[in-house]
């Protein structure tokens, strides 16, 4: 399980159905007290709502995956799949801190992370849904709604971010019946300390993903620095470790089987209660066809970059980002084809509205709302397939100039009325962005991959394309895959952003100079403007009509589960939640006759180090096993040191990170990984399987202090 | 697991080291009554000692293989590899019941097992210790020693048998120490009932063997035949069941993990108290030449029988045979060189020398026969590494010829001074196994075989080899693998004894005749005969001190384990025993992560069904699946039929086809197998490991009921 996928922001709910299920926000804990303690918390679960107290205040966000505080510091641990890219940014084919590792054995040697990475403090987070949905919005529809959402979200947010250095976002709960403001503080300097070789923190690689029995070392460590007056700056050689007013310490106990868990993260994106129209297109149609593109898209990326080392690690990142879904989707897929899930959805959508129409006052009120959510829902699944190829034909710098050319003309406007995303506090996100492409970019590869899609999209009835792109482009009916390449060819030579300097000076251009420029793919983001506001425009129609509708639905259905005596839990949208269970193996795994243990051990690396490739362990670490130089690590049951373990926490992508606290809120590992057999829980929470997949503390300290001589950084965390 | 092979009938003991551990004599029984009840036993312990009451008295062996009555008509269950050589001596090419299985839909359509083949109905046990043992025997050693054993037997056997239609035999217990005489009805028209196509009853095949998960269907069905008036018969049309005075009831609770199951049958052989130095012969020379060895065997039977159908039906069950062993020895060795077990043994062995010098009574009695004990042990160690190979030189038909020669010059003595096994009581079998012999053998394969093994003998020097074989046969110095082929196809084309009828008038010959021929296979007897006999006299003059000295050291070993409080049971000796244990899955597997559920299920079929080979699942049982026709042989937990279940037994080779009872002495099915990192419990218990597995009688009654349609014995087993 990787980094947060991004998809469209409708939030749903879910039936507390047993205590391993729930991503509950922090604020809610209190009302699972009760199997809090039954389960073994030996915290106050009051305590657990105070996010700046500990152990929340040591919790951190990356944006996209989690992580925690775990010295007096800064230092920051996470995932190594987390770092990954910061490792990738630093490598070099001739210093390939990937294979190697990385170690900074000062302060003076870390590293500065990968442009745009961020540490981010949640401070607080308060309920801003009347002000959001204020009256006048509530009267409102379609992109006039989102307009309102928009303005109100931006004004509450410019307030927020008065405080200098902090964060402000307003995030939609229950389906956008509710919004939160969430105001976090921003650490903008941040620096790799250490990651253990590839060997160690992708063992396994992609074959292991998703997988049991697993014997990776997910994890890698960041440091936060601040400005020397302790406030978020930019990255400066002045700058100094960020002292967080908590920070985990690490557990004394040996975990073991049963024990109480629970894991602390930004969980990104459930689906657990969309309506049977969105399963039956996202199973039928959507992850499907993501999963055919993509096994071509990898088999296109591993031809083009075979003899070129220099763009294989620029895209080793998206490599793996891209194996990471391909086996999340088709193990859904797998899953979903086996399963009642659609019939089962269907007659839960069919009762709903039953229930509704049963009462003439709810009939009134949601009835025709829900006819309203069914049309809106398929009218934009149409449109989502019709741009499938579309939306992956598009040049990485026909993309940036589009991106310029909108900040050029947003930029003319007073700040609060920019489009959000293009305001000033925007700005230096974009510069990090469009400096940085080099870093995982390359012609030959961009080319080829746009080359395949561009072919499917320019094969599709002349009604499906969109002739804003068609005529910036230039592309004809009845283009052969010649005639494509050749356009592509002529596009890309006519373009100079592939310079940085030339492509940074238009981070300040204004439009008049694009318009004027020659350059063929600012030509063409000039030419698709108007069309693609206007194409904006009509998807922002839908959008605000799906919100009206999909708010109301969303009513409807919360109103009819609490009068069968249902609580609810709101969907993971990317914000702080809290799961908690057991550490627990399962009584069947995957084949027949076989079941999980809940520990593996470094017993297991052996056997499945081959030496190279996704299975390459490092010698060293080999050797350590083999002489069982174990020390204080070894497990006294297990007489050997755990690597991972399985719980019955409900994760899922962007928890990746995440802390895994025992019953006294110690640090007990870091949360990496799901099973392919349980991640159609995103949709559809399947209790008998659901086991996450946790680095075991233990194992990251062993090969730190046996393995890596991490010595330094053990005994700032207090292991030594 | 299959049938228990012939070792050096030198015994030994154990400790009692848990409830799992111990394969005890059901006289012994009330001394674990306290845990039998424990365990969950609702059965009086006492009942367990009764050998004509139930449940013991349904219990049958089959001579290698154990079984048990099922129903009031002499039906008996046992495994189907069991009753395999049965099904392939009633196979023909154009009638594979191998391939199809086979079922008899009434009495008359029941076929003859395989020639030899018995039931044994264990009816009484008695310590005859103090009669084989006499005063005068006492006193003696070497061949003297064992002459005199050997009379004593011979007298008590003389006077048990006088009994009509049974057969009596005399084991030696903890390693001669003590004797017990066994009496058994020996039912001598057996006949083959049922076995399911070997798609199901050998499904995984030598793959599976020894495997966890498993889902072998092994099982078959003998019936017992007597004379109308109820007396031990040869086969006849006239004859009609057996009505044996008990049989086991089928369970009708649904089994479960946790639950108590107990195994009557009769274990073969365990090693678990040898001398160290036994053990490292073993695991350091003769397992692993015994596993190259039978490897190129394999391989020569293979390619031999490669183009011959007929050729490759009768080698079908030795090549079963040798491939179990194979496995089993390699999987012996590969436990062997991870443990400690050599060091462990001689750190004993050590501790035992080291407490019986501490007390000058002590040493006076012992010291001096353990030294002799392992002197002698080395000896007979060097003779079987020297004889390795010229043990497989003989060619069947020379083997056959020294036989009949030897049977010849007994027979001119009085039974009673005749040899064991040379004696009027063993004609029978004498003549139906020189009837069969075109069953199993193939003069092409056979040759091939003994060139081979001739090839290795003929290379050890001169001293390594006997003169005797030498001579006779014509082996010289230095010849070639060439002179070595010519001179068996001389041998193989001057004998008749390929010709049953030729073959079956030596059976009746006297010695004269046999010195008057010109046979080459009895030309070549004759000339080895008094060679033979001395070869026999010198190796009994080595038994004789070694069974001395080794029940004088296994005396001291007993007094020094009851010295630190410890109880005995004896090693496994192919007589009747009783294990105990749990239905019990593992919490580690073979793969680090991995553990192993209590059952397999019909579920985990279809994922190894290839359609072909050792995995050649019935299509009507694939259909059955696939349509969830499970009737009533549903598990509730489970919801689907299970297969094979692991407990926690003590079983070894000899229990096959043992039948599994529950708490209430209900049949739960039948042991047939234990898993290849346990298997090294023969030598040396391993409680972690060890597990047996079970074939579910759910499973059976599925099979018989929803795809085989053997509804005629469901209910005469009162399934149905």
């Amino acid at each position: 399980m990787k980094k947060t996928l991004t998809t469209l922001a409708v939030m749903s709910l879910c039936q507390i159905a047993s205590a391993d299920e729930g991503m509950w926000m922090p604020q809610q804990l209190p009302q699972v007290a009760k199997q809090l303690k039954a389960d073994g918390l030996k915290l106050d679960p009051a305590t657990l709502t105070k996010l700046t107290e500990f152990p929340m205040g040591a919790i951190v966000s990356l944006g996209g995956c989690s992580a925690s505080f775990v010295s007096p510091q800064g230092l920051v641990a996470t995932n190594h799949h987390c770092v990954y890219n910061s490792v990738a940014h630093n490598s070099k084919p001739e210093r390939n801190l990937l294979a190697n590792g990385f170690l900074a054995n000062s302060l003076d040697e870390e590293l500065p992370a990968s442009p745009g990475s961020r540490i981010l403090v949640t401070k607080d987070v308060s309920n801003v849904s009347n002000k959001i949905i204020d009256k006048a919005t509530a009267r409102l529809n379609g992109k006039a709604r989102v307009d309102a959402i928009e303005k109100n979200s931006k004004t509450i947010i410019a307030e927020c971010e008065k405080d200098a250095g902090h964060r402000c976002n307003v995030y939609p709960y229950y389906g956008g019946l509710e919004y939160y403001l969430i105001k976090q503080l921003e650490i903008k300097d941040v620096r790799l300390v250490h990651a253990p070789p590839e060997g160690v923190g992708k063992f396994g690689g992609d074959t292991d993903n998703w997988m049991w029995p697993r014997h990776t070392g997910d994890y890698g460590f960041y440091r936060a620095y601040v400005s020397k007056d302790g406030k978020s700056a930019d990255y400066s050689k002045d700058n100094v470790p960020y002292v967080p007013k908590h920070f985990l310490k690490l557990a004394k106990d040996n975990l073991k089987e049963g024990d109480f868990i629970m894991v602390l993260g930004y969980p990104g994106r459930t689906n657990r209660h969309r309506l049977p129209s969105e399963v039956a297109y996202t199973f039928d149609w959507n992850y499907p066809t993501f999963v055919k593109s993509s096994g071509d898209t990898l088999a296109i990326i591993a031809m083009e970059t075979s003899s070129n080392p220099d763009a294989k690690l620029k895209y080793a990142g998206q490599v793996a980002g891209i194996n990471n879904y391909y086996k999340n989707r088709q193990g859904m897929l797998d899953s979903y084809a086996g399963s009642d899930i659609l019939a089962r959805k269907t007659k839960e959508h069919e009762e709903l509205k039953a229930w509704i129409n049963s009462n003439p006052a709810r009939a009134k009120e949601f009835a025709s709302d829900i006819d309203q959510v069914e049309k809106l829902i398929a009218e934009r699944d149409a449109l989502a397939k019709r741009d499938f190829y579309l939306a992956s034909s598009y040049p990485r710098f026909l993309g940036t100039a589009r991106t310029l050319y909108r900040l050029s003309n947003e930029s003319t406007k007073a700040d609060a009325e920019r489009k959000a995303g293009f305001q000033v506090r925007d700005l230096p996100r974009f510069k990090a962005t469009v400096d940085a492409v080099e870093r995982n970019y390359d012609e030959k590869v961009d080319k080829a991959l746009v080359l395949y899609n561009l072919s499917k999209y320019a094969a599709q009835p002349k009604a499906e394309r969109s002739a804003n792109f068609d005529t910036a482009v230039g592309i004809k009916d009845g283009m052969s895959e010649a005639d494509l390449k050749s356009l592509l060819d002529n596009l890309y030579a006519g373009s100079k952003l592939g310079d940085k300097a030339a492509r940074s000076a238009w981070l300040t251009a204004k439009p008049e100079d694009f318009k004027a420029s020659n350059d063929s793919f600012v030509k063409a983001a000039v030419a698709m403007y108007e069309g693609g506001l206007k194409r904006e425009a009509e998807e922002e129609e839908l959008m605000g009509k799906i919100q009206q509708a999909y708010g109301n639905y969303m009513k409807a259905k919360i109103a009819y589960m609490k009068s069968k005596g249902q609580a609810v839990y709101p969907d993971a949208n990317s914000t702080l939640r809290v799961t908690f269970g057991k550490v627990m193996g399962r009584d069947h795994g995957t084949a027949d006759g076989l079941a999980w243990s809940a520990f593996t051990t470094v017993n297991g690396i052996p056997p499945k180090a081959t030496g190279t490739g996704e299975f390459n362990a490092p010698a060293a670490q080999l050797a350590a096993i083999k002489a069982k130089d174990f020390g204080k690590y070894v497990d006294p049951q297990l007489k050997t040191v755990p690597v991972n373990y399985l719980a019955t926490l409900d994760i899922t992508g962007g928890n990746s990170g995440s802390a895994a606290l025992n019953a006294k809120g110690e640090f007990i590992g870091l949360a990496f990984d799901g099973t392919l057999d349980s991640i159609i829980s995103d949709w559809d929470y399947n209790k008998a399987n659901s086991r996450s997949i946790q680095v075991d503390l233990r194992y990251m300290l062993w090969q730190m202090k046996h393995v890596d001589k991490a010595d330094r950084l053990l005994k700032e965390m207090g292991a030594e």
